[in-house]
């Protein structure tokens, strides 16, 4: 039994009363820079406040438009609109990027996942757009007790990985620089996964809007549960760092590509985070859409039409 | 290396693409029932939906009606509003019951936190409630793969858990049989911990209503980091039965009592889910309040004026 607890015992690098209270500082200027970042937003009239089992919203369904207030990065709803055509995975606490969509996990100081839409044109590479001139920077629209930082990385012997692949996101050195903000990072084995496997799967997918038009990816961190020794199941996962980065046992993406004639094709992938046989197919990590969802509590493209949802990992749906 | 991945290797009870597929029927059939249970709604004009660093909404602080739908329980917003009056922790898959807030955490298959409003009248036994009648119940309202049920429980040795008190709700037989849906539930150690300490956590706050006219509560579970062997810090939890239930390593209660005179006294537990000595001082529990926030990824009572937050843990907050 070990029932004395105190902030230092666990391990929190709380600063006490006194931080909570300083928060209401920074919380005053915080809502200043809301007042200043207001946009205009386009539908969500049945914005689901009181929860739903679906995750999607009808965002495009309306021509209402209703004000909105908070942290918005960018004032570009169509492209949002656009990136989310079919639906969010989940609606918390979720920031929009010039060129991607994040919504964070506050508990594990990474993305609960990030979408993309992508094209021929928005993948081409810009050789005005130089990467090494982009700097991993903290995510500032993220309550600072939530957010990681480089600090929490060094010496760790973990990538700064990016969810939102920078090689999807070339055709400007804004949109390059938006992928290196830490918000979009998770801790991930560099060699053998991040710097090969997962290089891999994100070249792949990148190459697949050369077949078809348009290319949608969601991507974002599991915590398998493995059976131990007793016969239970327990998830256990790293935390690396002042501010307790979870490092994910698993990561996962799901993709959708529109053809030419309106038909769906979906893939879906998880890759364990540790060092893979650069050998193995990619292929060979396929899951069905609903290992994924069950294994990380989100719901993939609502909004999508199933009926015309013809193809799932390769294999033609003849179950509909 | 592990890099072969499938349905059943991930031991996630996965019904494979048919039963992916299968889901459109579940969906259409719950989007009829939103219809039917759409709400009028006060306020949320500034409803952040591209995330904010504060978790509050302005619901009491304007006259506008916006119209929203979603699986909700029951349309008595005016009782929300009293129960959020100082903001929502997070803002993801949030439930309103008669008389409690449920936010779900679809990944854990538990909540995030639940939240209460305390009065004496609130919490006065009426003889007519019978405890006996009310029986763990599924929720329906959440998504059958991310669902908790009693075969979960069943031969785990944990008990069924509440967060939101049965004993809190005892003044109607309805609010009391809402306590018992397994939402509101975490697996918790039953002997000397859900019916002992973690009970006198819950009286002792349920006590606060004849000092202070209103008490405000929020409760929820924990995954706290422990340093191994190896020196790194993990987080570790069981998980129980074919849905994943994940077992919290600890649980919290954050009280907020507001006194006659309009001042706000805060007290911040913390108590892990084992076996505690009976006779441990209830304030050997108690934390600053930024541990909770920081541990749980969440912000409370943001909209509570800080100049009158008086008292924190027992404390005069000369800090302000």
């Amino acid at each position: 039994m070990r029932p004395i607890l105190s902030a230092s015992s666990l391990g929190l690098g709380c600063a006490g009363v006194c931080g909570w209270i300083a928060r209401i500082l920074y919380e005053k200027q915080n809502s200043i820079d809301k007042n200043e970042s207001k946009i205009k937003y386009n539908g969500t009239p049945g914005f689901p406040i009181f929860g739903t089992v679906s995750a999607a919203t009808p965002i495009l369904d309306t021509n209402k438009t209703i004000e909105y207030s908070g942290s918005v990065v960018n004032t570009k709803p169509n492209r949002i609109s656009q990136i989310m055509k079919y639906g969010f995975p989940s609606l918390d606490n979720i920031r929009s990027l010039d060129d991607y969509v994040l919504a964070y996990d506050r508990r594990n100081r990474i993305a609960h996942w990030v979408f993309e839409h992508l094209t021929r044109d928005s993948v081409q590479r810009n050789d005005k757009v130089d990467r090494s001139k982009c700097e991993f920077t903290e995510d500032a629209s993220i309550h600072e007790y939530f957010r990681s930082k480089n600090s929490d990385y060094k010496g760790s012997g973990f990538d700064r990985g990016h969810l939102a692949a920078a090689g999807n996101h070339r055709s400007c050195q804004k949109d390059c620089v938006q992928t290196f903000l830490l918000s979009n990072m998770a801790p991930q084995v560099g060699v053998g996964f991040n710097r090969d496997s997962w290089n891999r799967l994100e070249q792949y997918i990148r190459k697949l809007t050369k077949t078809y038009p348009n290319v949608y990816v969601c991507t974002g961190p599991l915590y398998l549960p493995r059976k131990e020794n007793d016969g239970k199941l327990y998830v256990k996962y790293q935390v690396i760092g002042a501010n307790h980065v979870a490092v994910p046992t698993h990561f996962f993406k799901v993709v959708v590509m529109e053809t030419n004639d309106n038909k769906y094709h979906l893939e879906a992938y998880i890759m364990p985070n540790q060092v893979i046989d650069d050998k193995t197919p990619l292929n060979v990590f396929m899951v069905p859409p609903e290992t994924v969802e069950r294994a990380s509590g989100l719901l993939f493209f609502d909004k999508l039409s199933r009926s015309n949802l013809v193809q799932i990992n390769g294999k033609k749906t003849t179950y509909v």
